[in-house]
């Protein structure tokens, strides 16, 4: 497992490349929630997510003599995005391997960031057969949306930097779980710094494995999520899982309808474009006041790719 | 007129009760503008937009003997919600006096901030007529919206702060005209720190009373403008004409098909909300492509107070 000087060679290694994004805060959804939020932006990150923290560190990292052969990956969201856009940053070819049933929005956007984009059918048998040859024609270097130390520590340098632009949320910080890239590097840096502060993940009642896997003790698969919070569809990975085992204090859940809500909360009140993963936490609140009754609380708004057509509001 | 000496003394006064906005930047909308543009966020000021400036620098600057009797304005608007705040913050009363047919969203807004409303029929007569009924009862100091030097340094706070966060947009600063406090404001800043800099008032081609004034060298009112940007439907005032007269450059407009593309572009590029009247100054930037070409351009993106469920996107 890593510890929190991964997170601080990270740190180092991608400070170049990625925004420090802003704090944000707003006294109208502190009333209606009942405590103190801190919203750290990473919707306002390069490629619009926190993923892509992670994804420029992995390919920092990349050894010479694998550099120049690029890297490949799997995935239809944010990470494909971030993956692309750190390799063009080196110079070197990310290969996406992408289902053909991919929204054109998100097509496009690897496209514009350079990414050489393969289609699988949309399962996992065909998108593992995809990469496999990929990386057999190529030679690039297969890098994990999450389950990799490289990615882990990258996604760790958001809460690190959080919790130097402002130690004021000292009670409980809460970030998505979906495949835990994001949760376990909060948690680790969270604890590493400031052991008292409480780390919660935030999950869809409607995908909640990482929920039903961190209360049994091993990892109970994703089957069949029903939830517009896309980016919090996969299963947790066995970095991921062991290291949310170790350094987070809980998960909690909230609903579709709490998602929707919260999203419009974050879009009146804080005037930001959030997709649906990155308000899940802003919900989880919603769910649970009395845990976070007058609490502090620092709140990672993971991304904000969404398609502004596809959302009715109430 | 004042001089970038009051502008500085705004700002003292001011700053514990501000935010300073972030400034945020997107390599697609630069690629699609052909410029390299400088987005100074004040759609994340507080209550919204940048009217908080002018609006708290103005209850800053009342008389003592003024002072308890409190603050009285007319404005359906940003400005209303920006004066509410301002008084409470001193907790000194804010008599808003709003046309019967403001929008429900406006109404509560300025409620929450504690403004104390008075409900008038939705012409000049009836609005002056309240305002000076109100002055008389209460002892309340009327504080124009923009035509008022308090707030027009206040307003200049916000470009004094962008060039002093960032110096790289040397070659534009545009900014949204409606009555002209932000751009009086704007221009006299600029020009004062670094004259080179050209000053771009940014109109609706349907509410064109600015480009109009500017181009004939005498306000021509505004009669009947016929466009979604809300905060741009009124007339320049004496001091903020004579300031424009003296520190713009010119005045650009734009079409309402290109407010709602510069809106869009805004929402999924650099994931913000911004409200009609502050996508202005990007859609003049998409309708005059050659007067921005390869241009540094800072851009004051003047607020966010935007009711979702009234926008279609394309």
């Amino acid at each position: 497992m890593i510890t929190i000087r991964e997170i601080i060679k990270a740190r180092e290694r991608i400070n170049d490349f990625v925004h420090e994004t802003p704090i944000l805060r707003s006294s109208r959804i502190n009333k209606i929630c009942g405590c103190n939020i801190f919203f750290k932006c990473e919707n306002l990150q390069r490629t619009g997510s926190f993923k892509f923290r992670g994804a420029v560190n992995a390919v920092g990292m990349l050894l010479p003599e694998k550099f120049e052969k690029g890297v490949v990956t799997h995935s239809s969201g944010n990470f494909a995005q971030a993956l692309a856009l750190s390799a063009k940053l080196f110079n070197i070819p990310a290969y996406i391997v992408m289902p053909e049933n991919s929204s054109k929005v998100k097509i496009d956007a690897v496209r514009e960031y350079g990414g050489k984009i393969s289609f699988c059918t949309s399962n996992l048998v065909s998108r593992e057969t995809k990469c496999n040859e990929l990386i057999v024609q190529t030679g690039a270097e297969f890098i994990h949306p999450y389950n990799d130390y490289r990615i882990i520590a990258g996604q760790g340098t958001c809460a690190y930097e959080f919790l130097n632009q402002n130690r004021e949320f000292t009670d409980v910080i809460i970030a998505p779980v979906g495949g835990g890239g994001l949760l376990s590097g909060t948690a680790l840096a969270t604890k590493s710094i400031l052991n008292r502060i409480k780390v919660i993940g935030a999950e869809p009642e409607r995908a909640d494995d990482a929920f039903r896997s961190f209360h049994s003790g091993y990892i109970i698969p994703q089957t069949n999520p029903q939830t517009i919070a896309d980016g919090l569809l996969t299963s947790l990975g066995d970095k991921t899982f062991d290291m949310i085992k170790e350094y987070v204090d809980d998960i909690a859940l909230c609903t579709e309808a709490q998602i929707i809500f919260a999203m419009q909360l974050i879009f009146e009140n804080l005037k930001l474009v959030v997709e649906p993963s990155g308000a899940v936490p802003l919900a989880v609140i919603i769910n649970n006041p009395k845990l976070f009754d007058n609490k502090n609380v620092g709140i990672i708004l993971s991304g904000g790719n969404v398609d502004i057509t596809q959302f009715k509001w109430k």
